[in-house]
């Protein structure tokens, strides 16, 4: 079930937060991955299927600098193999006191065409990612190499983030309130309905910001509301 | 005990800083609200009296989305009765894994002329939050909704809010380095102090980028010093 | 073993990354300052020997405000004695709910020449500091008056600080990922080395951002990549 | 709706990993009070309604050891209020580093016929606590006055207490596993449904022991243990 | 590489604090896992071989009761798989806030004759978990269903546990400090340096519970302690 | 100002918690360690002069092994100097990732008559350290060597000890809640207060006992009841 082109378009303009509503009136609680945020400002929501790499703590002798002679390390595999595209997701068990990856990683990626990369952990040379276009999510910088605390395990498997569950292929939407994972099957249904809450809300917010009360408007009990509504879907071609 | 124009005035034009150290004179050691920070710089300080709000952990049961249907609904009464002029003050329990509130309430808070927002949570929406010109003060952004976590269930009780004591009418500063809460009853005469304060802290300070010690100078146990000081007092106007 | 304008100038332009990899190399784990960030952000990194200020947590009789009135309080000591082109480095036991110090001393030390200023607290008066060219990093921004929960006890004694050892006169240098403390009889060889990586960093960076993959360029395993660095360190005077 | 004499029977019999079980059913995720333990071995599970007194952080002029001399303090007042049969929550907002209360309140209690007591942050005088024949639940001992810190401020309001949300009137269980919050109109049916799954627990149990796999049995996919269950009923009279 | 008797014998008689240290020495730093304990006091020390469960955070659709009818349930799959002789290790991400397992699963894998189980969450039933003769260790009770908060994802792969770093193979020890992790292919060596640091570490607390200074030997700078040693080697056949 | 007997012997038998309220009266908070218990249940209170030891975080190539073979290594030093009577106070930091000491040092400071000893990490070999008479407080037992993670640096400086201010002198008070520190300068007058607190307290616990309110008692603020403590006091010699 690929992410279709009209889905992610959709995805790019609506925010985690109505995501995370869409997701909560069917159930869901803990997709909001906590405590990261974007290292730029974002202007528009970044969106991409899941691509993970789990960190487990690192052991000393397993560790070595020596290591990333491998092409293999699942941290420059990850790196070289990402699809474009998807978001990488890097569980690093909500540990920012060294790093998940740096510049020179996330620029490849970029040129890669990869959609983002996320960790729970820190990204060090983080003035640097800031420059890129391509979105980057963690905690707080982190100067120290990876292989201090982390050594890279596994490659596309389901791990945690920042306490939310994330599959492989479950799609990601960050923006500047942080990032959010809807479940593969749920992406068409949640986009659609979160184009249309999107809708409302925008309403409401030009509504408010003329001077109206939330009381009947958010939610719309009073069905006045709903008749201006239409109006302005209209007018706005929304 | 209404918050006098005069007061307000000039608690617009002191420190957080100040104040704690005003407060700190007189015992008080806990008034500062730890861990928050606005979404926008300020160029001068948010002033208002507390109005509170009061969260506690969510049952599933009676956080649906259908609440919001309710006008009686606490967090949405607190938003169309906090009083102009007031701070809307949040205990959410330090926990800003929720949304305390999002946008479009920040923005109705904001056209009804409340003076600011303090949450020990966070705010969904944080970015769009960041462009409005009433103050806000958060831990950091949260796209889930607040019914994830939060029971809003009591408007205007004492509470604590990033372990400090908040009652409804104290008063309430914020600046770039967070927020304290002033006793009501203290409020005048802290006021009156931290204004005498500021008015030395600015003469040091100038003294200090022209190169003079703080030895003698900061606190003045150098008398010369406070001559100079009447001088630059007269001259300045302060 | 004073720090030699060289090795001061070659720290000025490399990252703590860069340097936190070089320690790796030699068994150093824990040199990173943990949970600091600067407050303004660094154009050049800030390099210095470290000189230190102690704090224990404060009694409260022995903290009245009345004790800045005695020009040997270390903490005032510190301010006046901390020699030009040190760093002066605070270790507040991690605890930002109290300042470290305020603008004002902050002010009195880059005036006096100091290239720099750490805590693993908070500084008050923030937004002020962050206009100063001398850099100063700390965990986050606190109000109250250091006294409320720090006593001042020792100067230029060994210390933590953000879980870093930190001996007087080592060198510490810091850019916007954070604060690294280069043990002192390493600063030569550790500058030295960086430099050399910074160099490679910098032609692997322009060689990924035209395309370039990693593999067989970072690390390099692939010699034809050695022999392009050579070609590009002639070519750009490296 | 108080509780039932039988449901109360019922509910000393069943284990509070019995009732999370039970809850989690029926969508609730949170009504076990996190972090929390008994301050001596129980034999049977601690049964009662919920009276809840509230802490806020203390302000040092409202908290000096004088206001104990106020019978309408509203600790000293739960403490002679609390109906016989219920248990005391206290919400401490999670801070045990002043005490909730000590051992003479809590003995106080006990005489009064209070089922028990219960707070998120800590007792004072816990190995006397630990002694009495009423169960008593903390996080840790702490020595300090409940004024260093807490303010109580109301009895018998909706509080939080270790993340769990407790209601006036729901019904508290604890053993040694910790404690959890049934809301009150649940109460009969889970107490009926939780006995029925502690029998067949119990009969698991034994079968475990001697030696069968838990593969079929638990939970019961396979008939034939449910055949057996039924014999092992009337065999034991459950 | 199977954990042969001798070592297995060896290392029931040593402490984790003596093989902590004999990996000190090779460099290993984290295999310690951080904050679990035993629930019943041990008399000799757990020892096994490493087979692991991974748990990722639960997401809601995928984790109801039914899920438990599956044979093929990770967590009850490794309940059935786990050889005789290992320890169950389980990578609960340092979440107590639910059960990574209860009494009838601990039983079970005991009858299966499995040498211990560890977790850095905490169990349910931990009252009786605490009266089998099978070691477990966790950090703190917790009644709700693992369910709630954690997935069972993966059987036998690489886990973090505590922050430690644990393989599959690698062999567990237990003791009343703790649980220590040693790298399989070092556990004949460390499990033999282990018993001869035990013979002089038992023989130093014998010579200082009878008055002896621990200057020369405690290391053994002086050589007539070595001399001593030997003769007290003899006499007691170690 | 050395400890007297007499008010050594008056310590023994007040509770830290009756101590924390004296300290309270006079304007002290912070004095009792937060998050350290007892290795084993005290039957009397653990009294002595406080000796201090400070860590720091330890750097790797000043903590291999071999370090112990100094005699002036500041851990072993404070082991053998520590005087008899008096309680070693470590600051580890509050970082149980690493042990403070073990069973040996443990035993040797027992054998030289020193009165407790207390840290704000944790003890290796903790379950041979409880069989020991001497008290010993931490917060979790601790397998690792202290140079995994802390250098001891200084002897007998003021350090902070579980976020309490430690002077060397201070004196150090220990019982099943913890361990609360007294000001030197206020030990004989704070001894005399908790004696005459204890009484009372004694002649209350007796009174709730047997069924009587706390209204009036606790505090006497019905004149009856003193002239009851009266008798009693004069019945029970006290």
């Amino acid at each position: 079930m690929p992410l279709s082109p009209e889905t992610r378009d959709k995805l790019k303009r609506v925010s985690t937060a109505t995501l995370a509503t869409a997701l909560y009136k069917r159930g869901f609680r803990t997709q909001f991955i906590q405590d990261v945020k974007p290292l730029h400002p974002l202007t528009e929501s970044m969106v991409g299927e899941a691509y993970t790499l789990r960190y487990m703590p690192a052991r000393e002798d397993l560790n070595q600098l020596t290591v990333f002679r491998d092409p293999s390390h699942p941290q420059r595999k990850a790196v070289e193999e990402c699809p474009p595209g998807a978001v990488l997701v890097m569980d690093s068990r909500k540990d920012p006191r060294a790093a998940s990856a740096g510049g020179i990683l996330v620029t490849r990626l970029m040129m890669r065409g990869v959609a983002g990369v996320v960790t729970d952990g820190g990204f060090r040379d983080a003035a640097e990612i800031a420059t890129l276009s391509m979105p980057a999510f963690h905690s707080r910088p982190s100067a120290p190499t990876n292989l201090t605390l982390h050594q890279a395990i596994d490659i596309n498997v389901p791990i945690g983030c920042g306490d939310a569950p994330v599959f492989p292929g479950d799609v990601v939407v960050g923006d500047n309130d942080g990032v959010i994972i809807i479940p593969a099957h749920l992406a068409d249904e949640i986009a659609a309905e979160a184009t249309e809450m999107t809708a409302y809300e925008d309403f409401v917010t030009e509504r408010v910001r003329s001077g109206h009360t939330i009381r009947g408007l958010y939610p719309a009990t009073d069905g006045a509301n709903l008749k201006e509504f239409a109006a302005w879907r209209a007018k706005n071609g929304r």
